[in-house]
């Protein structure tokens, strides 16, 4: 299936002295496009939330290929790798809309919680979803 | 009273494509300065949550006045203005170690508020505390 | 003159323990309203730094009046208050999509610096759109 | 050798709704951690770009051990892994203070670069002492 894409713009204070986006900045590109995925599903990550379920991250990993700079369009490509009963991991790429250079892309691990931190089972709605991709 | 007085660098993420320190980051650098300052006062505001109150910033207002840089180690002075039975007002002074230079310099508003974002008294002993200044 | 508009989504990192948008990330919505405002006046902020002139933030101002929880779409409304030779001051209004709550507001001043952080005039071309709203 | 110990508090703005710290704020702790072992080597890494050397992340590994809460010490340990002619990398892993829970740890790559953002070789000085350890 296609990856989610999501198109928005580098913010001035997301980029360091160096003139390109802080290294740190693209996992929150990530969480942005992991989002607008979610939502195309027909859930939204609030409404998991307020069930009492955190999606918390447990591992990344991310390849930095070229810098974006401030005001660059950037397309977020997202889309996911595996389900499990208790998590998923999904897999992101991001590229530059003018040049279409590869920025950066990587992989996020999330795990599900409840509210004291506790392993538990995804939510079965997102989880048909998920597996239905 | 002397203002209480916290040390610490810029760190390389807080700074911007101009090579200075963005000016959102400040708000945080006051943050940090109230933090230290309630420690030393004998509460510390996590147990001021934990205890159903938030200290909602509800005004903020900032000057910027010789821009900070990476690694800069910076002094921020922090004391209360004014204490009210609902909220306080701390104001901040950010000084370049180094040089002596003032960096920035404003002051914060805070309200108390309870879980659903209602205005409620200030726990008594911090009221206390902050108006025997 | 009618404000200038841009909407967005709160991401989630920019919520903090209480829930809510953490109130120093209001000041980078301030700046996504004045980027997408200079790009509607067919300038963009990017090539003016590129120009050798930065738009440096010396005052900012700001009143929480509502808060913004995450994945609230925003709506960031962003005028020119007034125009000087050196600077010019922004206001800027942030409400809920949703309900149409004002969230915040508040104005940023802002002055035009050359890379050794000296104060020098706007460009003439920049002078010219602002003072013709 | 023996990790480099630094120790810091966890700020309020950097945890999250679901009051913990946000997952991309550990590359930040992660940075906090080089800056302070370079320091230590008797370089630092503002006097690097300064000399025209940029390193830049290419690429980092994370895992989230244990949730780190706000106003929380943590130790970030942080040491070289490899070095490389044009780069090296480095292992980080932060505890919780009080209790000795092992929050998070990874590696960062870091290559070094120049100004047009081409790989260039490390600075001598910076290469030996790091091959020394």
């Amino acid at each position: 299936m296609e990856p989610h894409r999501t198109v928005f713009r580098v913010r001035y204070g997301e980029c360091d002295q160096g003139g390109v986006v802080y290294h740190a900045n693209y996992l929150n590109y990530f969480e942005v496009g992991r989002t607008e995925f979610l939502r195309t599903l027909g859930t939204d990550y609030a409404s998991i939330e307020r069930g009492g379920v955190f999606l918390a991250v447990v591992e990344s990993r991310l390849f930095y290929r070229s810098p974006a700079r401030y005001d660059d369009e950037i397309v977020v490509l997202t889309r996911v790798l595996d389900c499990r009963r208790v998590g998923f991991t999904v897999e992101t790429q991001i590229y530059c809309m003018a040049d279409g250079r590869l920025l950066a892309e990587g992989n996020v691990k999330l795990a599900a919680l409840n509210s004291s931190g506790q392993v538990v089972e995804l939510p079965s709605q997102l989880r048909a979803t998920l597996e239905a991709l």
